[in-house]
């Protein structure tokens, strides 16, 4: 029988993976070598070597470490706690609260992925872009879920706005950083909020004011 | 007596320093070693090493290059064409023009560097956040002096609509790239008039739909 991944393994590469995404957030991906990441974390190459075969290996499970720290911290938080537009708001401020926490200690993973591989053709970045239009989509798609409630006006273009929602978090994360400066937490929040309203019909506009919890949002009428 | 530099060596450094920052747009400024730059130039390191002294200076060099042609292609134009309202559009549009016409190849210079700088303390992150400041500023005082035209209403907020110009520009920059998707540029182009026109009092969208030449914009009233 082939033997499998032990559960020491596992952790001990999840360890690994971890410390690479830290790393990659301020050096880059490409700044991620085996001998990088061994000096980082005080352990062999050649026991780093047995976990990943090459640098792209390394680099694309990297990704998809932060991928799921990403989605735990970001996206899930926000599919959990509302609907329509204020998950729109939630997706936000949870993109904010991510940065502001420094849960990757060189700003968002992706904003610096996608900056470094732009324009490097090959598996990187085709991964990376699949996963930037994957949450373009996510956003769009609570902007459509607002108009289908009523909250947006049926003539939104959910596309655009989500363009401009992630513009303004995208900016944030660069300056905070460049100028040492969080006011732009609140300059990207203010950004957001007038581009949303501004697209609002009186019944979304109540719903940001009095949000209704997820559970009763989904419940079927009453005497239904 | 010390001897200057001559000009075919004034020459030599111009061509030397476009390369690197052409380079540096695509493989960051980090990625910029005196061999890969001899190798794209096809030149020795030891004649490299004449110019450059160190990594760093070779970098603050190529910074200053890219300023130049920064200044050159994107803010200078909108200086010479327009005032107020029009001069803050027309540097949006020189912008994306820059992106869309590969002034250089990877991109916007100062969105990279800025990109692989934020997080890194030092020299070359302190000249990248004066730079983007000053671009900042650049977009601030355009807005202002459509303020005090009367184009745009007086309690416009001026800084947050600069963030605001900026966060399109530098979006559609990655997404035009990640995505090979030059649409990008309308989206930006129309997140922007948005933002602008809602600020906008009736003269100043007056001023935008029949832009006076500058010469004309800033001359006395006539029998004055």
């Amino acid at each position: 029988m082939a033997r499998g991944p032990t559960a020491q393994g596992a952790r001990t590469r999840d360890a690994i993976l971890r410390a690479a995404a830290d790393l990659a957030s301020v050096d880059g991906l490409e700044g991620l070598t085996i001998g990088s990441l061994a000096g980082a974390l005080q352990i062999s190459k050649s026991g780093l070597y047995a976990h990943f075969g090459s640098k792209q290996d390394l680099q694309l499970a990297t990704i998809e470490t932060a991928r799921q720290i990403y989605t735990q911290e970001v996206i899930t938080p926000a599919r959990d706690a509302a609907t329509g537009v204020n998950q729109l708001l939630a997706l936000s401020d949870n993109f904010l609260s991510y940065i502001e926490r420094g849960v990757f200690p060189g700003g968002c993973f992706f904003a610096n992925a996608m900056a470094e591989f732009d324009c490097k053709p090959g598996a990187i970045r085709d991964r990376i872009a699949e996963l930037q239009a994957a949450w373009m989509h996510t956003l769009q798609r609570a902007a459509a879920d607002a108009v289908s409630r009523g909250q947006l006006r049926p003539d939104a273009d959910v596309e655009q706005l989500a363009f401009e929602v992630e513009a303004a978090l995208l900016s944030a994360n660069w300056y905070i950083h460049l100028f040492s400066d969080t006011s732009y937490l609140d300059r990207a929040k203010r950004s957001i909020r007038s581009r949303v309203e501004s697209n609002c019909t009186s019944r979304g506009r109540r719903a940001i004011e009095s949000p209704v919890p997820f559970q009763t949002a989904i419940a079927p009428p009453a005497g239904t």
